[in-house]
């Protein structure tokens, strides 16, 4: 099947990197042909995330054009927000948690917004739909990633689905999530302290 | 909970009309209180697929804002395509599976949209999703929406979603639907052939 990329927003956050990973491997078993790529380097915290759980840094890209026909967008819509040449390949599929702006297509697409913290409560919810099970490294990465976008569910965004997600994705990652998420988040505030120190 | 209208397109066909009554009767299970209207009187088709499984036709709107804030969409995105004062009021949920096209918003919201033959398709794994039974009559207008879509399973949009769908909803409404389908097409070709002769 012809290679179709899937990615997250510019300047990638935890979601954006992380739930690539997690719908690339998802896709992938249901029988697409993808690969997870980044739009940027990963941030402190979602370097910390990515080590945590055995991940390398996926492969970041400037454009998409020059090596796929197809793409899958997470964590955004906006192509102001998206790879530099949008415009010149066809979005297949969508996952996100954001309002949609912008966002036009020619052709009929899988789009599966939900208004909740995080894009991986989403993928979470697709992993089940597809009975596909979650391995140890992709739970541990969405774990991360709901973390990350919920600040440890304390955020006004987070939902009960995203508290459900992540008691279950922190035991299959067999991580005490509370514990865990202060030492991601605290990974995180290092890069603003240095920025501010440079 | 505060009231939602739940709708399809300008000059409703069977699935505009068919899948905004089963998708009203779905988020009421769900704990929402909506109602299924249209934006036009069903057309012949229609009509005769709403008189075998027993519903009246919806109400017909002009306009939203002046008895709700809230709506959900179906079998459509575009503006143009929408209630006249759609920019008026909030959409908090679509189903739909066409292209999206100058559909912006302000808030996330829940959109679902899936390159198949038709939205009662999607709303029938919608059903599947949430486990809400399906009553004879609401899959039987589901049904009706898929063949009108898919002339019968015929139309080259046609995937083997809509057929498995068409399979699983006539056993529930209980009726042939290679039979059915050609009466219901039938019902429908009646106002082409008037319509020339006016
Ligand atoms: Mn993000
Ligand atoms: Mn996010
Ligand atoms: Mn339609
Ligand atoms: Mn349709």
């Amino acid at each position: 099947m012809e290679k179709e990329l899937v990615f997250g927003h510019q300047n990638p956050d935890t979601d954006a990197i992380g739930t690539a990973i997690a719908y690339s491997y998802l896709q992938n078993k249901l029988g697409y042909n993808t690969e997870a790529v980044a739009l940027g380097e990963p941030n402190d915290e979602t370097a910390f995330a990515l080590k945590k759980f055995g991940f390398e840094a996926p492969r970041v890209i400037k454009t998409a054009a020059n090596e796929v026909e197809k793409v899958m967008l997470v964590d955004h819509n906006e192509p102001q927000q998206s790879v530099s040449d949008i415009d010149k390949v066809t979005v297949t599929h969508v996952v996100d948690h954001h309002r949609i702006m912008n966002f036009n297509t020619s052709m009929p697409l899988f789009y599966l917004a939900e208004p909740v913290g995080c894009t991986s409560t989403i993928m979470f919810g697709l992993y089940k739909h597809f009975k596909v099970e979650i391995p140890q490294n992709i739970a541990g990465i969405m774990l991360s990633a709901i973390i990350s976008d919920t600040l440890l569910l304390k955020s006004p965004t987070t939902t009960e689905r995203d508290k459900k997600a992540v008691q279950e994705l922190a035991e299959i990652a067999n991580v005490d999530y509370e514990k865990y998420g202060l030492e991601e988040l605290k990974a995180g505030t290092n890069i603003a302290s240095k920025s501010e120190e440079e």
